[in-house]
């Protein structure tokens, strides 16, 4: 059983830029997708491809030449061309979050076509009327005119997060503090803060109400108690090594 | 009022490949996003800049160059770090999509800036750490080595999404057909087919039926629904001029 992102063909029509041919099988590569079909390219194979695909150079090596846009389609079970601008005979036009969702579902009758156009001018009219979908990226009005490989990047994320979701690595996991460890920093903070004076048990107004509430959002580690704790422990250590650090700051402010 | 897509920053870090630069502008610009930053670049301006913004020209005259990346945040109501791979220190690590929502919220108190790395190596742990938060685009974890516009591009089209939602060109609206050009064209269609031999009112099975929901899941428009009338009056005209095309035609087929 393949993946559908195995099942996803990228066709690239009329390409003049060879750079861009190469930079879309980097974004293709990065999302998983490895079947390029290139109908009628102008340059290719070409040095430019091979430069802008970096790592994906085993995608340019498979990629498939048509002649033809029919060609490139043949045996796929559904294509969905791309476009930036309103078509009169477009029909119905889906935002690619809705064309990704549909063409993975679709992936399980058979391949589906992502169809782009040339750099200058899009799709034809007659390239789009070959594609059963017409699929949209979402841009600013005033000025759509994206670049066909980052338009083949955010289709091939979009499609990617539909197959496989929005997973992404995590940081490596840490061990949370437990309440036991919580209710001890809050007591010896409470102790050290009453201690140097920035506390006063009888009038505690909101203060430790408050750093309870910071510490509970932070969700704070074992270690991070430890290195909080250890300050707190490094503050208790000066208070006995220097009798009246407070003393000696509250007559430096009165200075002022 | 501001919109949000005014508030967000793209800070480019150490770029080394001024096209990439360029390539950034212009992904920015289609998706309404104009304040660029580039701290400590290592060319620019340059022509290769200008050659890969096309149309986003003015956001590379107005593009802010720094020497650190603490000048680049000045102001920032929160900075959010883009990075492909796991980092000890990194905390909680959001994928994009999470991470745009959060950015456009987060314009309510300020500019918010999506900051991206060096090509060769990413953002450092160093400059990492001055981010509150921490994005990532989920990749092939076999080759997640994004170009640094593209993975600006994708950034830049969540941001766009969270912030306007999915909308999309329309095609033009076109007059939908109402329910009684549909009964009038099945009663035709009946008609038609009875006439040519194809449907047997006596026996009628399934047709009927399965070309009712063909034309309804089409969800016709009332041009469409005209044109299919055509087609079956000439149909009608044809067997008025010549008195047994059916017939011709089932001559024809046995001879095969």
């Amino acid at each position: 059983m393949t993946s559908p992102l195995e099942r996803i063909r990228i066709v690239l029509c009329a390409t003049s830029h060879p750079g861009n041919i190469g930079a879309t099988a980097r974004a293709m590569h990065t999302m998983g997708l490895s079947r390029l079909v290139l109908v009628a390219p102008r340059h290719f194979p070409h040095p430019d491809a091979d430069a802008r695909a970096t790592g994906a150079a085993s995608l340019l090596a498979r990629a498939v030449v048509c002649a033809t846009l029919d060609d490139a389609l043949r045996g796929c079970a559904l294509a969905i061309g791309f476009s930036a601008r309103p078509r009169e005979l477009a029909g119905e036009v889906r935002a690619v979050r809705d064309a990704a969702l549909e063409a993975i579902r679709r992936t399980s009758n058979g391949e589906v076509a992502l169809v782009f156009g040339n750099e200058t001018s899009g799709l034809s009219n007659a390239e789009l009327a070959r594609c059963e979908m017409v699929a949209t990226i979402p841009a600013n009005p005033a000025y759509s005119s994206m670049n066909v490989a980052a338009a083949v990047q955010v289709a091939a994320y979009e499609t990617r997060v539909a197959a496989l979701g929005n997973a992404v690595w995590r940081a490596p996991a840490f061990e949370a503090a437990t309440h036991d460890d919580l209710e001890q920093l809050h007591a010896h903070a409470a102790r050290t803060l009453a201690a140097i004076g920035f506390f006063d048990p009888r009038r505690p107004r909101r203060l430790m109400p408050r750093l309870r509430r910071l510490f509970a959002r932070a969700r704070l580690e074992k270690e991070e108690v430890n290195i909080l704790r250890g300050i707190l422990a490094e503050i208790d250590a000066l208070r006995v090594r220097d009798r009246a650090p407070r003393d000696a700051r509250t007559a430096l402010e009165s200075e002022r």
